[in-house]
């Protein structure tokens, strides 16, 4: 048996030795160290593990609270009484009730879009870049699909399948000048980018849409990480800023993070009826698999509506509050952005033991270190919600400050929404 | 302008060109012929369309209908009232509630087996195949990925991600010699296949597990169709007869279709601890993405808690003696097997006819026609539940052999479970 053939992996967009080699080793460490791996009930904002620790997260993504608002969860319940099911389990390109149609109404007249929901993000870029690299979501040319190197991972592991539909490159971070060059280059390109990142900060809308005006040029965003807390009616970052809102934007947007529900919406401007088709048809698992749940659209339908209040703009402004007290007791590269994500600078040597001084506080900041960052740059992330209490952000700051981190040598920028 | 490069697709693994060509032609002519796209309110099984029509959806794959049980729907409300929140959105490797953990442990001893749940099928398959692929879930070598040509859409899609981890080949349906021949080749082989096929018929189990004896051949099943339709306590086809339910054996199937609630179930037997941390943490979207939420978790704890009772056996029945009560009233080449689908052979020519006069009889069947499936094999598929009355089954069978259908002109095989 010896002489069978072993196998040589071509790892031309991806390399799970490397994912899980050094990913497995961040994993372990911070699940021994107890900064990972924790387990707890939920009640009135504070977890509870096991063993009676009590602990309020500080890296949930529900930037608002409206996960555990009163209407939001009501809805999500009022909607399974209505529809009397989850999920009528057929296409629903063959038949569907209304659930899914009645939501993406609502989100459309709230995002000023066109609206296909998914199931997730991850769900729906899966399907839509494929299309997109095919040019039947777009102008029926094949562009030349440009990733930016942070983009998300479930953007990310796109690119296998693109690469058999069209060519594939990674770009460095918001490389406006290889873009270009890029598209002086081929026929058409498509840029794939977070509109917000994970680790803080937004794309470069407005010189993007330039370089859509001068070639053409196609954006994906995925702005997950700034719907609803970010903009008018929270329309995140995207919608507020770019002037190119048209065919050639395309920007997916999770539901749960900051509209507190669950699912994604697709937003789309300037396509007619048959791209929405298209879509539905043939964008992965939009095609085949399971849609968002009643539960997670009755919550949508709720969180829409919360976001057509000035319940929403006070929410906001709580949020951008605590963002400005975080800021003004610590020092982040992020200091003095709308954006709800800080990442607080800490030595390798002191990051573990800084994440479980805060834990032991009673707070949870994520550590982020080597081998998944490069030495010297490790952290401990930490994310702002509209809920979270002076108090407990002072506190929070406290402690931060005795594990060694840096409060601020001056006064942040004020932050403006 | 013009002088800018154009790309030619390598289209190895996908060809949206077809895939898009060939299907939206199909998917237009049925939505015009009204036999798709059809939108229509939900109440006690029946769907009424907005002009007040009414049918009974035959192509639902509810298959005991679980989905509408009214304990299924109230543990789905008992669940958002008990953690107040769809999802507590940080990645479960870092902080969760036990809500994921508490069905989790409810469907391993129900199905004998470790389970790791995921959102959808799709987003466990994109998850785990790669990770298959790369040898990091199985024995550490790298396997000749032998994906069946027949093999689910969402499984086929993950052709060109697991290319770049391994080696990826397409067999023919079921071929047990082209298998035999790839495990004598290569060190290592894992074959993708539907343990229960969406257009009816179930896996060579047995067959396979002999390959995997005698060549430590993986088998990657996707037994959605069969999970709670199929086997003691609703373990499903796979389950119930593979003796390779061991290392070599991944399976996942989902929580929607019989189970009538949402979500998957991946089902691992003989796997170490840390291979759930590696899938958690690693297998794509179920590292970054959005997690079954709250409601799905409650419905699955409701219906595993009815798939512990005599009511299962008995709704297994009802499916059973509806099948055979089809079975009686039409030939198909299905007719025989406990299997709940059935394609009812029509003419190029009569498919959409039919399709319509069934519609219009207050039922609907799926037309299966050129150019999605080769001339002369059009079809309209049907799906048995446990919950049509024998008047319905009756009246569907009339009004089929009115459109072409063939009655049987022997007495079917009795059906077994």
């Amino acid at each position: 048996m010896s002489e069978r053939k072993t196998i040589t992996p071509a790892h031309r967009y991806r390399n799970n030795d490397k994912l899980v080699g050094i990913g497995n080793r961040f994993w372990n460490m911070s699940e021994e160290h107890g900064v990972a791996g924790i387990v707890g009930d939920l009640n009135d904002g504070v977890l509870r593990t096991a063993d009676g620790h009590e602990f309020v997260n500080f890296t949930v993504c529900s930037y608002l609270d409206l996960d555990t608002h009163p209407k939001v969860i009501d809805g999500a319940v009022d909607s399974l009484r209505r529809f009397g099911v989850l999920d009528h389990c057929i296409p629903r390109t063959r038949v569907q009730t209304p659930v899914l149609l009645e939501l993406e109404d609502s989100l459309g007249e709230l995002f000023g879009a066109e609206v296909v929901t998914a199931i997730s993000t991850a769900a729906a870029s899966t399907g839509l870049l494929p299309l997109i690299a095919s040019g039947h979501l777009g102008n029926g040319v094949r562009p030349l699909m440009v990733f930016d190197k942070n983009a998300h991972v479930s953007l990310a592991n796109a690119k296998p399948t693109c690469a058999d539909e069209t060519e594939v490159v990674t770009s460095r971070h918001h490389d406006l000048d290889f873009l270009e060059d890029m598209c002086r280059t081929y026929e058409r390109v498509c840029y794939v980018v977070d509109g917000s990142d994970s680790l803080g900060g937004y794309a470069p809308v407005r010189e993007l849409a330039e370089l859509q005006d001068k070639y053409n040029m196609m954006v994906f965003y995925d702005d997950s990480h700034s719907l609803s807390a970010y903009g008018r009616r929270g329309i995140g970052y995207v919608r507020s800023h770019s002037p190119a809102l048209d065919q050639r934007t395309v920007t997916v947007a999770t539901l749960s993070k900051g509209f507190g529900a669950g699912g994604t919406a697709i937003l789309l401007d300037g396509y007619p009826k048959e791209t929405r088709r298209i879509i539905e048809r043939f964008a992965g698992p939009l095609g085949y698999s399971q849609k968002m749940n009643a539960a997670a659209v009755g919550a949508a339908m709720a969180s829409a509506e919360i976001h057509r209040t000035e319940e929403l703009t006070e929410l906001q402004n709580r949020l951008y509050a605590n963002i400005a007290l975080f800021d003004s007791l610590l020092a982040t590269e992020q200091s003095g952005s709308t954006y709800p994500i800080r990442v607080v600078p800490m030595s390798d040597d002191t990051v573990i033991d800084g994440a479980q001084r805060v834990f032991a506080a009673g707070f949870y900041v994520s550590p982020v270190f080597f081998p998944i960052v490069a030495r010297g740059t490790a952290g401990l992330r930490a994310m702002l919600r509209a809920g979270q209490t002076e108090e407990q952000i002072r506190r929070l700051c406290e402690v931060l400050v005795e594990a060694g981190a840096r409060p601020p040598t001056a006064l942040p920028e004020p932050v403006a929404p």
